[in-house]
């Protein structure tokens, strides 16, 4: 049977295989499965096919499914919907868990308010190790797994922290006092989510509690959704990087050709007139040079600017890694920039030998290999140390560096090599011709 | 004191604060911690700071330290050794101890095997749940936190997984295998870390059973190594898609300039030749042209080797993360590659609009105007098609499109933007001229 199909499969694994579906099968599915199941495959389904079933099932329906939903994937769906859907749904739910998720709304999305979940366990200081792990039993339907217990005071503040080994490993009447750890590593509920992610991950916790400021516990962030952040941010980032504005329409393929392009074209339209300072330079010294020499040395400006703007992307991604590592620190600003600079010129003169070379044999004119095998050695230390500076100082502005765009320094280098290219063929060639 | 101080500290910021000390303070430092907190701070020191610790505190010392330490950071720390090295030091563990740390050292690094640890609670199915806390509560100072208990039979096969909470809440006397849960998810220990890490962050585990093709259970991978993967395997996607060779050199910006060109030379010369291509492009036209024209047209390389470079790098990106997150179905190539196509022409009708708009004003000159406008309209949708296209045909090559690198397809736009260029220049100002 369907029924005994879907029951044995895993959410995550389910949302998948009926994120696709049309509407009737989607629904026949939902039918079949219990409202935790539901809960849970809701959770994982994407935005599109959410919407659908919250559309599709009614808000009576859909009112069960969020009250068997944890609380911070609850206000996930609810903060999706319009304001009206939302309060209808909030009507459905029992006053408790409607003011939970009421609560959790308020919060900015990539907070830590945004991502806790108030599905966790404080025990008051008062309580022995017996009481804690009685109140446990109890508490049972509600948390799921048990990532840590927090102890707190009447008023809620935040006093230590337990694992449950701790509570299963003492004597049954210790106080609880006696045994929590009371060094909390913590988190306020309006501190951005990639803090959060880089402090569970730094002190490899399960779950980090949400305070306000005055230390009161407002939940948890568990590290599957610590996960799913750093992967939220990591493509941010990729396409931040490559000069596209992330959001919702960046990434969705599905979308019309004014939703793909709109994050795009503002970069490519600013990239343009940056590139007008290339062309620019090119067009300065034009002058300086007969109609075949400026033909023969035309051949060139794509590879005098193309290994330049590698060059220098290597450069940028080395250190935007170096910066995130924690391996270069922002004070060593000059010894990267100092250091790209060697590698440059290593990587100058051995490129350059071969483009002289190449270029030496296959127009047989060793003026021009000159020309071109100097350039070259002479603009992919500019490139790298420019490559290498440039998150640098975005990094200083107090701009992640992992935003540093390669279409954004290789449209510097453009500028940069052909100015070092056209003035070497202009010294050069006026020197020996 | 300083003892009491450094005794305050967490591990991890303690092994941030020492790393960059002296050696004599570096010892004094170790000297004051006891074994337990040093096992923390060795795991968490850098790899020069890890190998000059075990060089000056002498192998006795250092064996006290490695029993402490969790088998899968013994392993690492033993593997990072020479084999001399870590053989002396595995003389110094208790017999059982150096069993499991040697049996660690035979899996590949990158491995399931190579990042699990030996540190997890299994029972026997023939326990009760009583019985199972009575035996966590004995094998209590070894697993420090207890993210699921595994249920084995005699011969270690793994059967079903329990979490503490599920162990509290059950009667005394249940039979663990009333209430263990059968569908365990698990990986073999020569499953890629990084599947591995997938498989952990899809299904939001805290931990994953390792098995050899027996199904015998071996270790667990931990979550917090998870993270760990995660941001290794960042990094190297980041490196390689900037065309740095990943490993050991390319990242350390404190090695030799030999050590730190070592993974960028290869690269900068392969794509040096690819660049000729583009330049013999612009050879072969440049007999069509008088010199005054071509002069002129030169001016527009870098402003149209750039733009197409940038608006091919916006497609492969966000393509990249597309099948990355699965939005996009490797089957859906032509989808793909026609809407890239159509994003394109849109992006190439503006900007192409606005380069003809700015030439004709900047040079007084409608021809050629139109000439670079029409060929930036049509360079833009063809890059695109191609940075849409490259990351999708590696994927069906097997390759992590995560690599495909913006200096190759950038290289590769340089010659198809050149064609496009002088190719229609070469039409219009012959028709018009
Ligand atoms: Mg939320
Ligand atoms: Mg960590
Ligand atoms: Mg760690
Ligand atoms: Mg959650
Ligand atoms: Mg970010
Ligand atoms: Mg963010
Ligand atoms: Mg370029
Ligand atoms: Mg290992
Ligand atoms: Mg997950
Ligand atoms: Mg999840
Ligand atoms: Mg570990
Ligand atoms: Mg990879
Ligand atoms: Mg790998």
């Amino acid at each position: 049977e369907l029924a005994a199909f879907l029951r044995e499969q895993h959410p995550v694994d389910l949302a998948d295989m009926v994120e696709e579906l049309p509407d009737d099968l989607l629904v026949a599915v939902f039918e079949r499965l219990g409202p935790e199941q539901s809960a849970l495959v809701l959770g994982e389904l994407d935005r599109e096919a959410r919407a659908r079933i919250v559309r599709l099932l009614g808000k009576e329906r859909v009112g069960d499914i969020v009250e068997a939903m944890d609380t911070d994937d609850a206000a996930d769906l609810l903060g999706e919907l319009s304001p009206e859907q939302a309060g209808q749904i909030l009507g459905e739910l029992q006053a408790e868990e409607a003011a939970e998720v009421r609560e959790l709304l308020h919060y900015e999305p990539d907070t830590a308010g945004g991502i806790m979940t108030t599905e966790y366990v404080a025990v008051n200081q008062g309580m022995t190790a017996q009481e804690a792990i009685e109140h446990l039993r109890q508490r049972a339907p509600d948390a799921e797994t048990v990532y840590y217990v927090y102890v707190v005071d009447d008023d809620e503040h935040l006093l230590g922290v337990l694992s449950l080994r701790d509570l299963i490993v003492a004597p049954p009447e210790t106080p609880l006092k006696h045994i929590m750890r009371t060094k909390v590593v913590s988190v306020f509920h309006d501190q951005d989510q990639e803090e959060v992610a880089r402090i569970v991950s730094r002190y490899d916790l399960l779950a980090v509690p949400v305070i306000d400021h005055q230390r009161r516990l407002l939940g948890v962030v568990t590290v599957d959704d610590v996960i799913d952040v750093l992967e939220e941010e990591a493509t941010e980032d990729a396409l931040r990087a490559a000069a596209v504005s992330p959001g919702e329409e960046g990434g969705d393929l599905r979308g019309g050709v004014w939703r793909l392009a709109r994050p795009r074209l503002p970069w490519l339209l600013a990239l343009l007139f940056m590139e007008f300072l290339a062309g620019s330079v090119i067009d300065r010294f034009r002058g300086g040079f007969d109609g075949v020499t400026l033909a023969l040395l035309s051949v060139f400006i794509p590879i005098m600017a193309g290994e330049a703007g590698n060059g220098a992307t290597q450069a940028l991604a080395v250190v935007v890694r170096g910066l995130a590592t924690g391996e270069i620190a922002e004070r060593e600003v000059l010894a990267v920039v100092w250091r790209e600079a060697r590698v440059g010129l290593l990587a100058g003169l051995i490129t350059g030998v071969v483009l002289f070379g190449v270029t030496t044999l296959w127009k047989g004119d060793l003026r021009l290999g000159l020309v071109v095998g100097l350039a070259l050695a002479l603009n992919l230390p500019v490139a790298k140390m420019l490559g290498g500076l440039f998150p640098i100082v975005i990094h200083r502005l107090g701009i992640d560096p992992a935003v540093a765009s390669g279409p954004f320094i290789t449209t510097v280098t453009d500028f940069t090599s052909m100015l070092t290219y056209f003035t070497v063929a202009a010294l050069l060639l006026t020197q020996l011709g």
